[in-house]
């Protein structure tokens, strides 16, 4: 996404053929606009500022007083919203929209967001960004009751409660519906006379509450306020729910209130660097992550190079640190967007070097520290220290900015299977040794937090973050992964047409 | 769709911009095939016997046993179902599949059937041909209780009642389903063990069984069991439910029994010439159509000319009867398949003659009688009686092997409302004096009975078809179109993109 | 092409994936029209009446007094030339245009005509309909002498030749490039000023005169003057090169005058029945063609059933003189469009039944007399024997409108190789057992030449048409199959991106 | 092209809306291998390296021993030449690419190289990086001689006087028509039995010798090679002729030798950082540019931030000089790719913002110093000091690490015409008021050259470097803008389809 500095996404996106495929989960991104007469433009730059949270498909929904309006597409914001045609589609004053990323075999259109539901005198369209970790028990249970689920996205679960719900005002329906919800959500919904959004009890997803001129915006990350020149007004609090009309805004805890508890990933490598989450820059503190990784694991060394794009902030922090000159070693190729739809088993081979290439100037004969944002199955990381080494390198020591990833996740990110994570595959030592690195260090679970602003490190009780990728300290109930659960009795559609 | 003796559906779509845009009128094609290697291939062939009932989108789904598997695609069957890998995607020996026919606006690809509902325990896909008069009002208490529409297609309704009911066997779910539907349907259904046939209680859309070495099939009309080398066994008959299973056939008839009522719009235009309906030659039906209208309204001429393709067979038997030579005094340019997607200004002017010229050698001099099908408009006959006169004819008159059209369709004929129908608007001279003809006559309503076979003519009491169109007498209620239903309270989604 | 009456074009295509694939040889159709506003499209109109002539690419070149311009595609007129957009880039009262047929392999779009040249001064765009029989010849002379050619149609030699001729008229230089050329051509050009109209020594290949008021229009066949209104002013005579300004048209007899010798088979398959040739209507010359072939080869019959569309006519005369009822026993599907370009194995299998289906009722119990205009390799005529069988008829009489085809065209006519040609490896007998009829008759040569009108038959001295493909009397010398020509010894570009 | 440090070439691209057109500049990358069963694959390889040189077009010939075969695609290498049967369809040993940027309303594909020419007994095909200063002349004088142009590009007229030239061998055919050509060019050119590689005699345009196995290997930049782990053997020589057989390498020198003189803007922009142009790392110096800038253009500021990605190496090096922090103060979003093919106005008015976005983080409240590497038009350097300064920046200093460009490129870079460069627009006061900067510094000429190491700067007799976007100082004649040359005469073909 960002230049220089971007999340891993597309190394992610590169696991995948290797994923073991639960294909409910998905990381997205979400925006909404109510009472602007450009509110579907506006809404697709929002999405354009949040395309690295997903890019496989947007959508977005309007509702132009009479009817809602939808365009939902595979592929980047760019691809269709930039077309007059699909704008001027999407009329009216009030607009939601979606990006997606998703896993292999179910990038089907029926699953992109938003979804809708006609309604008994209205309509609802939704957007989430996150993971219900119940919804296939739910989903089994509306079945039975008579249900038909069009999509397979876990998302289209709380349309359907929302449709079933007795409740007679829509705030009510929608809020018996998530509370029935387990797991990590930012939400984002359209009436025909409301905007709400939504935050689960930890806050584990990020949301914002922004203004343009009058018109409330709700956004996963700040980086879409600035993009159209919005007011950052403040973060939706967890468990929040709030409910923007013509008239005003109003708020609700039905949950009561709690701690907040973040997902920890979105400093680390989600949300875009220049978007600032709950007071922090994310650059900013990127760059202390590498500063206190400098002083946990320092080496001697000539040289810090980043692996672009997601390692520089934490490659700068780093170097300002230990005093070792920073120098762009890896150089990345920008054009590979479409390459790997295809490729020719020649060009497969030569792997990492069409996306990466070393800079040979900056590597030959040098004592080198490579800091990348975090290591998941580490194939790529292997690749890479190969590349360094044959570009002459007299040593190679591969520092990571976060602690090892130990567990899946199941609240929107998309990770490997267990079993894929090199974390949990071996000790330090067999990782050092598979990606072939001189030495090999990670930032520790307490420098996370200390570099958070926290002093005294995790709260081991109360702990500050969602951060259950390094600890295995889920939240929420995993509901839909216990044993009671049987996920596949009914037979599903494969749409490939 | 066929050769030198096709429907007018080109002509109907051409009159579509002009229609008040009742979205859920159709007209389709349906196919169904039981235990069958190459069962997908098999249902994409007989679709493309049937593509003349509809042209707009194909979708075929099948069941392999574990899954279902679906592909859906806007555009002609030839266009996606010849391609390996789309047939490699429908695995399975159960296979239906629909060819559809809708109006603008709302031909997304929500609405292309077979439509799916995963049930508790298994599944569900249907193929509809035919229209349910009392959708409207069963999709608003549908949605009243909490039932999400993905679709706007009137289909989708009977999909949601099976997925409700609270029976137990499959069978009855349906049965109790269809119990509740009013209007014409001839459905195909797939479940995970059986294929199910069943046609509304008067018969009135066309559904026929067949058999492929021991698989039993089901088509819309003899011709698809042609191309594939298959038996007809028998017809449908008119509240039949057929459910058929690997161990066998059994038959169903929960409405009781009645005469049927079949439309005769299938024999005048709809149904292709080599199909046999109800044990009538479709041609042959045609072509008496013709005889008897020479009866009717002999005149004296030079030359016989057919309006092309659809109104050859009639103006056969009109030559035959009448001992006036044949002649193809029109040819059609088959190659504007897509010529109108963007017409310039310029080519829309030249109007008629793009898709036919005057075979000026023919038709120089001569005392010209075009024969036609049927008349819904009058705005295409009026350019061929110019083109004709242009031609140099000295005299010209136009027949019709149909009675005048007065009243619209219901069950799943794309018809203009009825102001726009040429025969609502004037009487014969009216029609006459528009189309532009020295004469103008249409073959009686008793023609059209005799020429069926019943002596006496039509039988008001108990008409031996359903022929609204011409008499206005509709053999259901038509629900939907009653004042207490008000169709448009819940706002939809309008799906562009 | 035309309904119920369309040349065996699609026929030839099949045949196709046979041949030797000798690139040079196609069938064309040509239009230009000097001084009207709408210069293109009426062109895209007259293509399109010209389809029949080619339907795998079209182009079209204008002149807008500054600029020649150039739209070129593969597919048909319909899928480019409707398009505001298009025609909007062809400004100018000065346009030619051109439809084609090509074979495998050369269907790039650097052969799609019109083909243009950049002269000293000037320009000059070209449009070619036929085949010359020495450009191989001229083509490695001029490749030596330095110029480049950048497609690989013959077409493109005359076009060189005028850019390297020295006369300083661009009549002259174009009168000096055709001099030069054998074989057979209908030529029309386009330069900053003038319209030229070209057609070689015998007039092999058709070219008409035509006025829209007062613009001059060239065409390949009537049918593309009628479409747009145009007045038929003249066929452009043998030998004649005809050049429009917009201060008049003058004439040139460049060789000298001689008698004409237009090509036969125009008549038998290829002119779109509603034109006129020469005075003759196309569609009663076939009609002729049938009565002829029912007194020369009558039997014994309950129907005539025309192979559709191109057997039509020619049914329709034999049904006359015979006195055996017409029957369209064969229906044609018309949604085969773009079938082929991807079949499955099991749709192959099924062959002809994608393009034809038997009309059992007609068929069923009956002696069938089968009229098609010609046979080329049989292999249809074959599958549609079978399917006549198959429907139950109980004999089979194979009756052609021509004679037998024993030599391969090469004057534009994309004609397999001769070992191909049925007629060229069996006599009646083996033919007749090859496509398993009961009888199996051809026209004579004779009665082809009495159905024209010349009583006495053929004028073997000085024979009034162009008939090789019968006879093996080739009019020109076909120069660039003698064994000195080796056409392949500079290595070519095969562009496949 | 390559992450954080790019050149600006998109920059470029959007000026060229307000361009004259002079449609024959391009800037372009080549490259060609000899003797590798992978050929194509790594020619592929090749210029996807090369991609940065030009993303509009890309092209591959092969010779296969007995054909020569082509691929020629609009769009990048990844969208076309990563398929298999793209690969497949380009076989042979021997293979020569390209990779286009061309200007509007001529990305015609006739214009995407290698143009290819068939010659008597053989075939050339021809890569071109540069531009010919005397094309259109020597065009003119072709066309009159009869030779027929089908592309617009320059790059043909060499292919022509190939084809023309009298001589017998290939390569003195080659070196006789070059002899003809002025301007700047880097040839590969490949014959049924030859790789050749040219550069013109200053050596303007870059070109060098690697090998792979055996295999030799032409390409414009080191990083070509790196991709695909060829070693690097030397530069080609400014005037030097290379000729590789599978006999080995031969070297001409058909201009006598002179000092080369190769192109300033190749190290200021155009090449990938990674990459060594005459011993000289890329990234290196555009660090010393950097770094020189800081000392003769320092200011008081609190932060260092770069314009990416191209500004990123000379921010650094101003940062190390200066003492003062580099931080990623703009973010720049890499979902642009085809975002402006069709923008909205509402997305058009935000401008910079969708391809960059302040983080604020590192803005508020600083003194900035924002380091590019070139000026063009400063339309977008506007925007970004706007940006800079919303994001709260209290000054806003602009450091350019090259010279004013005052002058155009004549010699394949696509440059504006003269009247929109800035710095011919305006005086140092006057772009900085345009720009809004609080102060704004270019590197200076003789700054430049110290960079490169010359101590004592430009060595004004004898430059080092072919330098006159800065200094109006063209190395070559530029016949082609003589008032004698008339280059519209002749009506050429505008192609739109």
């Amino acid at each position: 996404m960002s230049s220089g500095v971007s999340n891993n996404s597309a190394d992610l996106r590169e696991l995948r053929a290797d994923f073991d495929g639960d294909t409910l989960h998905e990381e997205c991104g979400v925006f909404g606009i109510l009472g602007h007469d450009d509110a579907a433009a506006l809404t697709a730059l929002g999405l354009h500022a949040l395309q690295h949270r997903g890019q496989e498909a947007a959508g977005i929904v309007t509702f132009d007083g009479d009817q809602f309006r939808s365009e939902r597409h595979m592929g980047l914001v760019g691809d269709h919203f930039t077309q007059q045609e699909t704008i001027d589609n999407l009329k009216g004053p009030y607009a939601i929209g979606h990006v997606r990323y998703s896993t292999t075999g179910e990038a089907a259109l029926r699953n992109v967001q938003p979804l809708f539901a006609e309604l008994d005198g209205g309509g609802i369209a939704i957007c989430h960004n996150g993971n219900f970790t119940n919804a296939l028990t739910l989903r089994r249970q509306l079945i039975r009751d008579g249900a038909i689920c069009q999509s397979t996205s876990d998302s289209e679960v709380v349309l359907q409660l929302v449709a079933r719900s007795r409740e007679k005002k829509i705030v009510d329906r929608f809020i018996e519906a998530i509370s029935q919800m387990e797991g990590a959500y930012s939400l984002v919904a359209l009436t025909r006379k409301k905007l709400i959004g939504a935050r689960d009890p930890y806050g584990i997803r990020p949301l914002v509450l922004g203004d343009l001129n009058g018109a409330p915006i709700f956004a996963s990350e700040t980086c879409a306020l600035d993009i159209i020149g919005a007011k950052f007004i403040r973060e939706v609090e967890n468990g929040e729910v709030v409910v923007c009309t013509p008239g005003g805004i109003e708020s609700y805890f039905p949950f009561g209130k709690r701690p907040a508890r973040p997902d920890i990933f979105e400093y680390i490598y989600f949300s875009r660097p220049d978007s600032v989450l709950n007071g922090h820059s994310v650059y900013d503190v990127r760059k202390r992550f590498g500063r206190v990784l400098a002083q946990e694991s320092a080496v001697e060394a000539d040289v810090i190079v980043p692996v672009p794009d997601s390692g520089v902030p934490a490659a700068l922090g780093f170097a300002a640190e230990s005093g070792v000159p920073f120098e762009l070693g890896i150089i990345r190729n920008h054009y590979v967007g479409r390459t790997f739809i295809e490729p020719t088993q020649q060009i497969r081979t030569l792997g990492v070097k069409l996306k990466h290439s070393a800079n040979r100037a900056q590597i030959e004969g040098k004592r080198v520290v490579l800091v990348d944002d975090s290591l998941v199955r580490g194939t790529t990381s292997l690749k890479i220290v190969q590349m360094i080494r044959d570009a002459g390198a007299k040593e190679v020591h591969f520092r990571l900015a976060s602690p090892p990833i130990k567990f899946s996740d199941y609240y929107g990110i998309d990770t490997p299977v267990r079993e894929k994570l090199l974390a949990a595959k071996y000790d330090l030592e067999g990782m050092r040794n598979y990606i072939g690195a001189d030495t090999l260090a990670f930032l520790s679970i307490d420098g996370v937090y200390r570099a958070m602003g926290h002093e005294n490190g995790r709260d081991n009780e109360n702990p500050q973050f969602t951060d259950h990728c390094f600890t295995g300290d889920y939240p929420t109930p995993l509901t839909d992964l216990s044993d009671d659960v049987d996920t596949r009795q009914a037979p599903r559609l494969v749409e490939t047409g």
